[in-house]
Parts: structure tokens; sequence; C-alpha cells
């Protein structure tokens, strides 16, 4: 059955009442196509070959909330590692207005004018809030999304970054095993998701448009030491002065910080993502880092490095959660913080309280 | 019995051979008086009048690894409470060289030329592993030392950041509690020790020499963000001309910074501790930053987040430690982790793993 018929029949059955049904028994075999799920092996092997709809398939099974789904999520990815672990991963912040999502369809483009595979990831915890999402409105990005070289899923949901990070960061695995070679990830920085998408990348590229006056202020704090590239977009017609102003002095920030561990001199570049203009030059400079670390092995080590972090985070994420959402500890925290508000207890006679209450 | 003689008794005993011993019921004297120590309400009592020998006590209280004398020291610090939170809380960080003894011997003197009282306090983890400190060698503050205006305690020892910032956090408030009204907390800067004192201090100093070339290369990432002020040292004599450059380039990059929450501009100040020119001047600038901040309402609502964040920074700590200090979790991590280098299993697989071994 193709997936086009199942999907109709599916959407058969939720359109379906009560009266029209005649026949228990077609609904039964209804229900069983609608519940007949790939195995293991048959997704992996499927991913493997590039076949998006079970590439899609396995996301799914790592964004639901069904501990099942989250079992066999764990065994594809586990299946999948052997095969990731190729790209190259970018991660691109910068505010809403910055043009980041044309500055992602002319990267796109020129990647796979370059014969590469691209996927396009997010990280956002806020799309949980709103229901929607920094690549929900897929019309934004256009030409990418026709092109079959090309992959691009909106941020998972989840109701904290530590789960929206996880999910990505899993995500990420499949989609290299499904042949893409460079993953883009992107955020609009809310919270501290900028570091988050860090811990996952190679390289991460702030995008910044030159505006009037002191071009640093406002820019959150922490980001620009995170930044191997700053790139100034819009940078065409009146705006191409400001741009190249701008450029001189993020330059002169950039050189205020210690060097990286990556021992790579972050660069500020122009680009006019409209006009795809100083794209080819951006992706040249990644191509740079990737050639600079990949010889003096900061590449591998910080890959290593970022998954040690990650698998320490998790265990962290997990037992403040556990302990946190106990509803006896929300209550007592409440109470405890107010005391602390009211200067009737200090900190650590309140943990001390909190934590006896968890034995 | 004055507290010498009782020093004497207790060193007699140590020293006493078996052979000495004649009479035992004259041990059982010594022993007894070797234990006997003030109860709790005692204790409180003489530190609320300034006694700096029961404050000394309450603080090795505070340091022990004892349950039962944490268990007093709860109990004391609650009681000092009420009567602590009246101070000025400075931290002040800096590498070795910059002259931070003879920085704060000055501003300590200055102080109390003032008639204040000062307790200069120290966060320093790596002192339990040289066994010495940096407030250790206490003749580099020579007549500070002297003064019965002021209390040094070097830093508590402790295997962890975490445990000796919360001892520190602690002794503030008995400090406080003693009268003391301007608390200095001083740092070498190592790991993390920084942030640390930046979230227990109300005023954030960073202490710097003029040095050749680019003054902002070597400091340590996101430390000029947590400066509330820099103070530029041994600005005299030949220093004089390449301190006032050092002064004009931190400004600047000061600028690049954001606005703070507290609305306070970061300043640059010149001073020499040698010389004892310019403290003054940083001492008014922090008695601005005082008046700024307490007109604005940045002074109470910061400490009260302090006290939030220590908070919930114990029970994470303690929830981590009690986890990874388990003997089948560190095996078992140490298995995991190399399973990641290896590229065997994820992140979250193993963080599964790990998590599942504790239940």
């Amino acid at each position: 059955m193709s997936k086009k018929s199942k999907t109709s029949a599916i959407h058969e059955t939720d359109g379906v009442s009560q009266s029209d049904i005649t026949n228990a028994s077609s609904i039964d075999s209804i229900k069983q196509k609608r519940k007949a799920q790939p195995d293991t092996s048959t997704l992996v092997a499927n991913i493997l070959k590039g076949n998006i709809t079970a590439l899609s398939r396995a996301i799914t099974l790592i964004e639901s909330s069904n501990p099942k789904h989250l079992k066999q999520a764990n065994a594809i990815i586990t299946e999948c590692l052997a095969h990731a672990n190729k790209s190259v991963r970018l991660g691109i912040t910068g505010v809403p207005g910055v043009g980041k999502s044309t500055f992602i369809e002319a990267l796109g483009l020129h990647l796979i004018a370059l014969g590469k595979k691209v996927a396009v990831l997010a990280v956002d915890p806020s799309s949980s809030l709103s229901k929607g999402s920094i690549l929900g409105d897929k019309t934004r990005m256009e030409d990418l999304v026709k092109s079959d070289q090309a992959f691009i899923r909106p941020s998972p949901s989840g109701t904290s970054l530590g789960g929206v990070a996880r999910k990505t960061r899993e995500t990420i695995i499949l989609c290299e095993a499904a042949g893409f070679d460079t993953i883009i990830i992107e955020t609009v920085g809310v919270g501290q998701s900028e570091t988050a998408v860090h811990s996952m990348v190679d390289f991460f590229l702030l995008l910044k448009i030159a505006g009037a006056g002191d071009e640093l202020q406002g820019i959150k704090r922490g980001i620009i030491e995170m930044a191997d590239a700053i790139a100034i977009n819009k940078a065409d017609g009146d705006n191409l002065k400001a741009a190249k102003l701008a450029k001189v002095e993020f330059n002169r920030a950039l050189h205020l910080y210690p060097q990286k561990a990556s021992a790579w001199q972050p660069k500020v570049t122009l680009c006019s993502a409209l006009k795809h203009e100083g794209i080819a030059d951006l992706w040249n400079l990644v191509l740079d880092y990737m050639k600079h670390t990949k010889a003096n092995n900061y590449f591998e080590q910080h890959r290593t490095e970022q998954n040690k972090f990650w698998l320490l985070q998790t265990i962290e994420d997990r037992l403040k959660s556990d302990f946190f959402n106990q509803p006896e500890i929300k209550k007592a925290l409440k109470t405890q913080l107010q005391l602390i508000e009211d200067g009737k207890t200090t900190p650590f006679t309140a943990a001390e309280f909190l934590l006896q209450l968890k034995n």
C-alpha cells in the first residue's frame, strides 16, 4: 500500500461518524492499518537508503512521549550511530528580522548546487507554547523545500529546552545516517537555546544586520564568545556602508576575546542572502574552519567532548526534573522560597529541608 | 578559664605520653575541658556581641564534616539571620601577581579608618589540594591582621567548589551578625570560583595591572561581563602611562557589553595599593553603586535572587553528588564514557542506562 492511500485511510477513520459504520470488521481492518508501524530494522534499512518517509517516522518516534516509542527510537538511533558522524554541523542564530530563513535558503541552495544534502533543523523551545515554530512556516524557504536534496524539520515541541535539545541532538544522528552531509540547526536564541545549539554543532554562526549606532549593544551576553563567525546580512544597496562599518566594529570586538580552544580566530563577513551574495564566501569560511580543526584534532575531540557533555547534561536534567516534579516538593519549595524572601531561612537550611522530604 | 590557658591544656593532652599518666581522673578532666563546646545560644549571644572567638568557633562548625556540627551550625546561622544582611559584600578577583593582598590590606585599612568593621574571606577551592590558601599567609596583610576591627579567615577547605562556596556563603552571615559591615571575598579565579563569588556579593571588582600590548588578551571568558568595576593596580611611577592606556582600553571594552540588570555602568579606576593611592576613589565608587542600586531596588532584589539561586544550586549539587558518588554509578559511568568515545552509544542511551541503575 502506498503512503498516500494509507494517509487517506486514516483520515477517513478520523472523519467517520458512528451512524456511518455498518461493518465493524472494516473498522478493525482500518484500525489495524492505522497502527501498522514498520519494525526497527525496516526503518533503519530505509533510513540508510535515504528514504525521507522512514526518516520522518523515526524522528516522530524520537519526539513522542510514549515510552514504547522512545524505546524503539533508542534502538533506531543506536543502529544508525555507526553511519552518522560524517557531516558538518552548523549552528545559526540571530534575532527575528535578521533574515535567517532567507539566509538558510540561500546557503542551502548553494550547498545543493555543490552536490550536498542539507538537513535544516531548529531548536526553539518557545514553539511548544505558541504551537508555532521558526521553521513551521516552510513557505519562507520555498525553493529549498522543493529540493529532494534538502530535508527541513521544524523544532520539536517540548516543555523544556532540555527536552527539545535532546530530540534535536538525536535527530541529527538520524539525518546523518540518511546521508545528509550538512546539518544546519537554527535557533532564535530564546533563553539558553543558543548554548544548547552551540553544544551540538561544529561551527556556530551569528547572523546580524547593520543598524544605526553601536552595533554591539543589545547582543545577548556571551553570544559573541560562542561565534566562530559573524555574518552581517542585508549588506546591499544603501545598507552596504553601514554593514562595512559594523564589520570593523565586530572585528575589533572579536579580538578582545581570549583565544578559543579550537585556536580558530573568528571572522566577520558580509552577505546579502536576498541577492545570494557572500554566501559562497561564508561557506568557504566554514570549510577553512573544518580544515583547521581537523588538522589540529580539535574537530574529533570537540565532538567527543560534546557527547560527554550531553551524557552528563541528560543525567542532571533528569535528576532535577525527577526531584522538582514531585508534588510535595513543588509545594514545599514554594513555601521555602517565600521564607527566603522574608529573610526567615537560609538557602542552605531550606535546601536541607527539601532534600530530606525526598527521603 | 581564659582562652590561652585552655589552648595550653589541649596541647598538653596532645603531647602527653602514656607513661606520664599517673592520675586517670586528671585526664578525664582534661578531656572534658577539651570537649566542652559552648551551646548554640551562648555562641549566638557572643557572636552578636562581636566576640571573635565565638565567631571563629561557629565558622569551624560550618566547616566541619561532622553532621552533628553541621546541625549546630545550621541552628546558629538561623539565629543569626535576623541580624545579618546589613553589610556591603564586595567580591575581588585577579590573577596572582596583581597585588590582591596589598590591595585588600590598603582598602581594609582605609575602611577601618572610616570606622568600619571589615571581614576578609576567600573562596579558593584549590586550597584543599595544596593545603595552602590565598589568605593562609596572613603576614601579607600584616597591618590589617593586627586591627581588632578586622577579621581575616582563609578559604575553607573542601573537595568541591560547591562545598567551599556554601561554607563561605554561611560564614558571611555569621560575620554580618558579629557586626562586620564590610565583607570582602577574594578569589584567585580557579575554575568557576569567580562565578561562585559573583553570586554571593553585591559588587564585583576585577583587579588588573597594566602590561605590554593587548590588555584584554588572557582575561578569562565572561569575567569582564561580571565586573562592576575594574581597578588597574600598580598605577604608579613608570607604570602610570601604561595604566592610563589600559584604562582607555578597558573602558572601551566595557561599553561593548549590553546594559546590566542593575542599570549600573561599570567603571575603570587606577590605583596603587602600595602607595595607598586611588583606594578612597575606589571605595567611593562602591558607595555610588550602593546608592544607585538601593535607589532602583536592585540591591534587595538581587540579594533575594542570590538566595533563591543558592537554594536551587545547593539542591542540584546534592542531587548530583548523591547520584555520581555511588560506587556502581562511578564504575558504570567510566564504561559508558568509553563507549561514547568509541562511538558505540549515544549520550542519551548511556544516560538512560545509568539512570536505570539508580532505581
